[in-house]
């Protein structure tokens, strides 16, 4: 892979911001380069993203997505990487948990790719975080909650007993294999670039082609993005003085992290989880209050790579949209970080769509606060629906 | 790239047409297969994919294209590939060839990829070829003729000219760099499984998506194919006396042919390119005239590999359809091997379009007939559009 050197870095406390960095090139191949070229960009050889991959899981939270999107999905993950399944798929009438078993056994037989898999409300699962202590993924029926931050958060437990040093994250409802496998190899190529072992590697669209009439428009923004970075900016800065556009990746579904970074995070249930990533690494590690010593001298990266592939993925409806755009806003609404005057702002977003703040962020701890060899002890005993298929 | 092995293989004479493979997965990474999984499946790993690369160049034939289509293309194309662009574009009253090859130098800055330019009607090539007394790809006026298989005719001679053993062709409107990534490793994994080293490789493609209405349909099949397969097929029956459905990429512009294979093939003039290539195999090594006796001994292998990505391109109109459509149907027609009920079934199919089938087919001869260093020499000297980036 060859990509743009970020042309600018914002400095929040500890945490460095970089600039939006395009992708030349899928597949760097062998051919030796120039010193010239290698100054310019950074060529990434397919042998250290391999590297890196061995050392990665990639997490597919998925509920109710047709097979062949998950099958498409899977067929363009690298092969070194360990793949977490973590399904919100309906059970009854019919059970798509087990047609999504099905499936990837079948797949599988082929490919031989590791794939562990989860059914998130496995009454098992739930049982072990309770009997960890650990109840701030828990609805009140006692089970794991239902959404997309809840699945993830599992995926990263589940992550960190395989041992892995990175996870990433890919959505299941992608058209184009080619590029999930450009998202992974993006990832590798910035925990690559970093130079903290607290780093995030987001993935920013070229193009969110979508039909427009009887044409394929391909629009340079998706819908929620333009709020939610419009707001994160914003926040950013009210403290650092300066005007910004610095964040372009607020809703990226598509990205990673080091195991490092990903276990101090809290995560905002629901489908916030992604710009409040950005808001709580701010909050912890921004340099407004305390933050872990060894953070603060190594740092955090946050890399925006910008993907060459279009997002062509399943159309969710408005109602999805709006429910991501809302979410997005509530999330910087509620950081005790934010300034009244984005507040007043939010509150005034939400007047537009004919309604009002008020219900708090749901948020799940850190999983570092999870005992990890009682919680997997527990989840191995009580689970019902953990599959390893190899 | 883990992909099917053959199910069936349809022979016609030294022709092997093997039935249509799926690719599983895009990266086979370094992880070792059990030895089940390896007998089930072809894994082909990145390193014997790159070694044909290197020998293989990349002809875009182009024409008025969209600059950004093009830079996407070539970010997909492997950095091992010697990638050569024939561009019919336009030159006034906007010239258009000039901006290709300003985009080629500045994206090239940065990636260095080997690429080779020339104008398709650059007066040089037309002397180039007069001179060494090849005239079948002239038009009256004395220069190379418009339309897509003069460029690619051209594109085999400049690869042979770089001394590479196989020549694969994209087109310039691809929206997915992840497919044109797909498309030349697809061709690398089919070089790898042939035996013989007269090959073809051709994409077949899982979807190609169109809009209809506001939504985008995933259809299995384009327009085109549908009835170029049909007629194939039926050729190849009439023949073998079995009953077949064995061509599935009868209009596959993303194929590769190994060089001795090129080499030996006449090319039809316009869009019939593609479904005629099949069809001069059968006409010269299909068994039913006399061969050369060492296609004969190795035959010949023909893959059809199904891409993982959709095929999402450019749209270019009914007309355009209509235009492939008859030109492949006048491909069949005008074969000295086509048997009289075909070529009725044919004739009533342009009746239908209020049509007649009169003029022959305009066809380019092989390769192997242009003397190559008399070309080459007499192209560096008069050519005023050949370009090399490095």
């Amino acid at each position: 892979m060859i990509l743009e050197l970020p042309r600018g870095t914002e400095h929040f406390g500890a945490v460095r911001f970089h600039d939006v960095q395009r992708v030349y090139e899928l597949d760097s191949g062998m051919r030796k380069f120039t010193t010239k070229a290698r100054e310019a960009v950074a060529t990434i050889s397919s042998g250290d993203i391999r590297k890196i991959n061995q050392k990665m899981a990639i997490v597919i939270p998925i509920k109710d997505e047709k097979l062949k999107l998950l099958e498409g999905v899977l067929s363009g993950i690298p092969h070194d990487c360990h793949v977490i399944v973590v399904s919100g798929s309906k059970r009854s009438p019919v059970d798509r948990f087990m047609m999504e078993v099905q499936m990837l056994k079948q797949f599988n037989h082929f490919v031989e790719d590791e794939i562990l898999l989860i059914h998130q409300q496995d009454p098992g699962l739930a049982e072990a975080f309770k009997n960890v202590g650990f109840d701030s993924i828990l609805s009140e029926e006692g089970l794991v909650r239902k959404g997309k931050a809840e699945a993830m958060f599992t995926g990263i437990l589940l992550a960190k007993m395989l041992g892995k040093e990175y996870v990433g994250f890919v959505d299941a409802d992608n058209y184009v294999p080619g590029a999930v496998h450009e998202y992974v190899e993006i990832y590798a190529a910035g925990f690559i670039l970093a130079e903290s072992p607290y780093s995030m590697v987001r993935v920013s669209w070229v193009y969110k082609p979508r039909v427009v009439e009887d044409k394929l428009f391909f629009s340079k923004w998706g819908r929620v993005s333009e709020v939610s970075n419009f707001n994160l900016n914003r926040l950013i800065e009210s403290y650092t003085g300066f005007g910004t556009d610095i964040i372009k990746t607020g809703n990226s579904g598509e990205h990673a992290m080091s195991m490092q970074l990903a276990d101090l995070l809290c995560y905002a249930s629901g489908f916030a989880v992604e710009p409040y990533e950005i808001i709580n690494i701010l909050e912890q590690l921004g340099g407004i209050g305390p933050a872990p010593p060894q953070v603060v001298s190594s740092g955090v990266d946050i890399f925006q790579i910008e993907s060459r592939n279009p997002h062509l993925h399943e159309e969710k409806g408005d109602e999805h949209i709006e429910n991501m755009l809302l979410s997005s806003l509530r999330a910087v609404y509620h950081s005790p970080i934010c300034p009244q005057k984005i507040k007043n702002s939010i509150i005034d977003a939400y007047k537009n769509h004919g309604l009002e703040i008020q219900e708090e962020l749901v948020k799940i701890k850190p999983p570092s606060e999870v005992n990890l060899n009682n919680f997997v002890e527990e989840l191995k005993q009580k689970s019902q629906t953990l599959t390893e298929l190899k």
